[in-house]
């Protein structure tokens, strides 16, 4: 049984308590949302990993991704990516290797002790190169055998592009688009379903992917392959279009048991994010929605964690539940390390600063580094920072001659002056 | 006479003429909206630099402050940060200086060929603290001198506390605060006014300042000495007592012909944002906002700039004019030059975004790099991006094994067959 499943049967899991502990809530009121489908847990039955919960009311989650290509295909390297990832606070990884595929996963998968995504669409499209010299080739049987084989590997949740259908092809072929299709593994299904003139066989086989999740309580996370790539295709029909087609597909993965999630963009001005989180929550009956940055403006290469930061906070205020980082340099060439960690720093910043309007517990923190501040209590400063050996070095490299207090008052401390005429007690001033 | 003066007496000048061009709208309206006080240009009668324009329905523009500290009192390393912040696109510049004041000064208004502003303040409590060994023992002569010779010396515009008056401190006092004063002009006036058992200079004698800047069309920045310095203060008596007198003071301001903008916080949750611009642009009668990231979250030392981003661009997009940079180490030390750029950068990201919802025209950029990345054209792509100097160094550090074009397709490349199977004509697909 799967935890949605467990959650109607009025069943508690130990995995259910284990995030109603972390999140701050009662475990009913988690299983009741469970069991509508607004809140995921991201967890392979077959992994002994943290389950992590993703959607209505909880914590906004973050993602990171990593993963070989052409260029960078040392699997070593990626796992070391992404424990940096984790260290920095993601909640989530996605291994999206292109080249030596089985190895990095399984490795990713042993290395991160939270939940794991792929997808697996990348793997099927390589073989098919490698195997019959085009991604063109990539026969259904090699796809949704890679799909069971990651499955019966742990991962915990699959992004898939189930509903990029002919319908929607159709679409976006009548009313055009500045840019036809920037998700990866989308152009090269839509190459596929051109190519070979049929039906994009993970709409066309829904059930059978769903029989394949079942067996391990895997999460779909449904991608958007007419995801906008930049702001002038945003709301556009074929995204409209694709998102009805999702929230389809979101009612028939709930009704065989299954727990699915929705991805999003990718590239929205920032007066369209309100309306695309409300149009996705609308369509998709409350599924939890994660999304891609987004960005907030396409100018930005070199600063696009920067840009995501923006739009990921506006994100999740509107409802946005799960941000998938956006590094500095995307649009320019894979991430290092170092960036990976200020990627999810950052997403980690837009995450908290939507936690501060949805979840009551999470202004603690921030009343922690306030009262610090007060202080002048710099190690607890140092502590409290969201990224503490950033801060703690960047702290250091002070001149030499800098003291710890202020070195403008001379004689007398307006501060301390201020301090004891507004003070009445030592906590307030 | 002013530029407020020769709009209202219907007089077209000169200055009007170059920022009416520079934003694209017709020089009437700019004068009506400046014969309103809802745009100011920032611009010293004395100085012969590009005049910048900020207000309603304008580009929303970035500030950067720079300045020399105790640790760091060499003036040419002050002017080196000033002209990293004008090539990275800073409208303005302010010099925070507390060191060679006078000679920090001038060099920056030779140096930046746009506005300069100061905080007149800063240098008058240095100078109290050398000559008579405490900043509370500034003399109310010696601040208006210091004024004078600022304004003097072609300084655009001044940031002065004028409206942190005995009233609102005792506002103060009675409702209590996290963090007391954090502005640290501001926390050194109540200093002087708690020490002395005076009221506030410049809100007693406004009078006197209006003179001042009237000799050469010098704008007021009204800075709110109550800014609140966390989360939890944002929004509470004292801050809001503060913008009521700050209204009071725009419209005497405006009354003797003087260009002012208020500035504005600070630390404000994502969901206080739009009340606190909204209560500015009530209270303060459309006066342009100047605000100081705001900071969305206390908790992100060494990653201030990606704070601020976010708080810039709902803030812009709620209707701030004016974006102070906060750059990555506040709350740390004083940035380096690098950081300088940095904060530039992250700030105009912030603005553009929020242009992109003011200024239809604000798109041409963003529809220019949408082409270019459709066209795989990374030479334009690199020349479009926000920072080429750095855009192009991350994209040089690429693997050496890689090429421009797609290493995935094999044979058939499937961005082709999509391209051409949707495309009608060679710039839609």
């Amino acid at each position: 049984m799967t935890q949605i499943e467990y959650a109607r049967a009025g069943i508690v899991t130990p995995q259910m308590r284990i995030v109603a502990d972390k999140e701050g809530i009662p475990v009913e009121e988690l299983a009741v949302r469970l069991a509508r489908g607004t809140i995921v847990i991201l967890r392979n039955g077959m992994r002994n990993s943290e389950p992590v919960a993703v959607g209505e009311g909880l914590a906004v989650k973050v993602s990171a991704s990593v993963g070989t290509s052409v260029e960078q295909a040392d699997p070593e390297e990626e796992v070391k990516k992404a424990e940096v990832a984790v260290r920095a606070g993601a909640d989530t990884v996605m291994d999206l290797s292109i080249t030596a595929m089985d190895r990095t996963r399984r490795r990713i998968l042993q290395a991160v002790p939270r939940p794991v995504g792929t997808l697996p669409m990348y793997q099927a499209l390589t073989e098919a190169r490698e195997k019959a010299g085009s991604t063109v080739k990539m026969g259904v049987e090699d796809l949704f055998g890679v799909i069971a084989q990651q499955v019966a590997d742990g991962v915990d949740f699959l992004a898939l592009h189930c509903a990029t259908n002919r319908d929607t092809l159709e679409s976006a072929k009548r009313t055009g688009r500045t840019d036809c299709s920037v998700s990866y593994g989308g152009s090269h299904l839509v190459g596929w379903m051109v190519h070979n003139q049929m039906e994009n066989p993970l709409y066309e086989h829904f059930d059978r992917l769903l029989t394949i999740c079942h067996t391990h309580d895997v999460t779909l996370s449904l991608a958007d392959g007419w995801r906008p790539g930049c702001l002038a295709d945003s709301l556009d029909a074929a995204q409209v279009r694709e998102m009805i087609v999702l929230g389809e597909l979101v009612q028939r993965a709930r009704e065989q048991g299954i727990q699915v999630m929705v991805k999003g963009p990718g590239h929205v001005p920032l007066t369209e994010i309100n309306n695309t989180i409300t149009l996705q929550k609308r369509l998709c009956a409350g599924a939890p929605y994660f999304v891609f940055g987004p960005l907030v403006t396409d100018i930005t290469p070199g600063y696009d964690h920067v840009n995501a930061a923006i739009g990921g906070a506006v994100s999740a205020l509107a409802g946005a539940d799960f941000l998938c980082y956006v590094t500095a340099v995307e649009h320019l060439r894979l991430p290092n390390r170092r960036e990976v960690q200020e990627g999810v720093i950052a997403a980690r910043i837009a995450a908290h600063a939507a936690d501060l309007t949805r979840k009551p517990g999470a202004w603690q923190w921030d009343w922690d580094m306030s009262r610090a501040r007060k202080s002048l209590d710099w190690e607890k400063q140092l502590v409290l920072a969201i990224d503490q050996e950033r801060a703690r070095s960047m702290r250091q490299t002070r001149s030499a001659n800098s003291g710890d207090t202020c070195a403008m008052c001379g004689r007398f401390c307006a501060m301390k002056v201020v301090a004891q005429y507004l003070g009445k007690e030592a906590d307030v001033c």
